[in-house]
């Protein structure tokens, strides 16, 4: 089969789409939160556990979106939850791969937290080169084409483009910063404990007894992966860190980040076996699909330091003070 | 000196006038929010420590504030970190009290994550009567006024009177729950080590090694306290947990919370003193000087539980679970 090939201005052409389709699915989103909130919450089927929440009207976007994007790319692959729930685990080709979660932040959505969107991410020639991202709650469209720069479109008004600060500051260490962090669906004990210690080395104080404590400005959790590195980009956090969500839940989010300025890495040992080569901060199909993920914003350079040279800085006093842990 | 009388109008036409003033605030609050952006993170003072910081916004927030309340409202006594930093402590009087945190959430604030506000409560004989919350980064404006409902406003959209459910759901149990918590600004070991328990607890799977873990939906953190006194009037969040915190940070979310259905208690301790006297849920002194606070959201009755039965049953649940610390 002959390869199908992706011009910038196919680009352009794929965004217009996705992103109409994004607002039409956010419309039903909504939709479906009224109704959801006006039902009782004993109608709510339940996936994995209690945290793992689907709904109707997940099922719903997923089918509008699937069969929209069918119809008009009909030779496009798909990754996403359905295909990994059916087995299907291929590695990714050089074909256009659309990774696309219906709703990100299913519990929000479920609780009416406003913060649930959905993550529309396309995949080529093995990297993530298109990302659209929308949270009908708030009306905030974030989108992001590889080389052609990330914006954020706020109700009807114009787009801006990201990060919002047109000159992105300096972050000279984990104490300036504010780190999004989420507590996740893995609750075992292993998972919850090394959570609990690391967000409380981030957050501790090394002079008031918090052995190895970074003391950061703060710690945010919103409870949708795509937003916060949506809001990573935006520059209202300066790093995020996740492990065990999804390729689907991060593609989208990646190229938005990444045009911003922003640095995605994996694991530890990625981040490690990667720092110094020519590969730190390219999303290699092993990040991608590796579960553990860590993005840090657009850094200003200073006459010292390069931004680039600041991001790997910061990512290497993140992976120092942090406990991994194996994603379930 | 007479002591001033509040009618059910005065306090109508005390919120038309803090609404205004509170969207005038937040006008000063955005701009302060793009000077920041463009400007280096060195210009911004720091007061405690890093992460309690203020801003030139800040006091010229609290300036335009003040002197606006203090001119159309002459007789009305204040209590706000301006005054308890000036060592005025004194026990509230019947007298009708501002009490205002100009820009609550300073972190956000600083870093341009979009959840800050102005936050305006008005105490009178001794109790939270009036609310204003204004988060000008999202055009969120939240209002109550005591016997009279709580409402949303967003952007140009008319009010929906909150919660926003017509209909609020049960809440079981804590398992069920989306629960607002935050690492607040005390990072000593004592505090942070209770806190990264307390949250493990909630979020942890008993039946994967945590022990009293509650399994809990999730956990969020926003970084303001008014904003989630909010959300949880909106039904957003089932509830919020806080100690270290001020009057000023909660006076304004209490009468939001309260209007939509929500009850306020304070520490472990004050709840239990008061669980089975006809003063559970009255907002005392005592509570909302007492720096601890939790807040549920209205619960829906069913016909084998009243909603305010069920609301101090989580709350017992709850409070079996964390750890109390001292607030610092």
């Amino acid at each position: 089969m002959a390869s199908t090939k992706l011009s910038s201005s196919d680009l352009k052409d794929i965004l217009e789409f996705t992103t109409a389709l994004a607002r039409r699915a956010g419309a039903l989103i909504l939709e479906g939160s009224e109704a959801i909130n006006s039902a009782s919450l004993s109608n709510v089927e339940e996936k994995k556990n209690s945290v793992d929440l689907v709904t109707e009207y997940d099922i719903r976007v997923e089918k509008l979106v699937q069969s929209e994007l069918k119809a008009k790319y009909p030779t496009f692959q798909f990754i996403g939850e359905e295909s990994y729930s059916a087995g299907k685990r291929d590695p990714l080709t050089d074909e256009p791969t659309f990774c696309v979660d219906p709703i990100d932040g299913t519990t929000n959505f479920v609780h009416g937290f406003p913060f649930a969107c959905i993550s529309l991410g396309l995949i080529y020639e093995r990297k993530p080169v298109l990302g659209v991202i929308y949270n009908p709650f708030l009306g905030h469209l974030y989108t992001g084409v590889k080389g052609q720069g990330s914006y954020l479109t706020r109700g009807s008004a114009a787009p801006r483009k990201l990060p919002l600060s047109s000159d992105p500051k300096p972050l000279p260490s984990l104490n300036q910063a504010v780190i999004g962090v989420e507590w996740g669906s893995d609750r075992c004990e292993t998972t919850i404990s090394a959570k609990a210690t690391s967000f409380a080395r981030l957050a501790g104080d090394p002079e008031k007894g918090v052995a190895g404590g970074r003391m950061a400005h703060s710690l945010r959790s919103m409870g949708s992966a795509a937003l916060n590195y949506a809001m990573v980009a935006q520059g209202g956090l300066d790093m995020y860190w996740e492990i065990g969500c999804w390729p689907w839940d991060v593609c989208a989010g990646v190229v938005v980040a990444e045009e911003a300025g922003g640095i995605v890495t994996g694991s530890h040992e990625v981040f490690e076996a990667t720092k110094n080569t020519d590969q730190f901060g390219v999303v290699t199909e092993e990040i991608l699909t590796g579960r553990k993920y860590l993005v840090v914003r657009g850094i200003g350079s200073t006459p010292e330091e390069s931004g680039r040279k600041a991001q790997k800085r910061i990512i290497e006093e993140f992976y120092k003070t942090v406990i991994d842990v194996a994603p379930n």
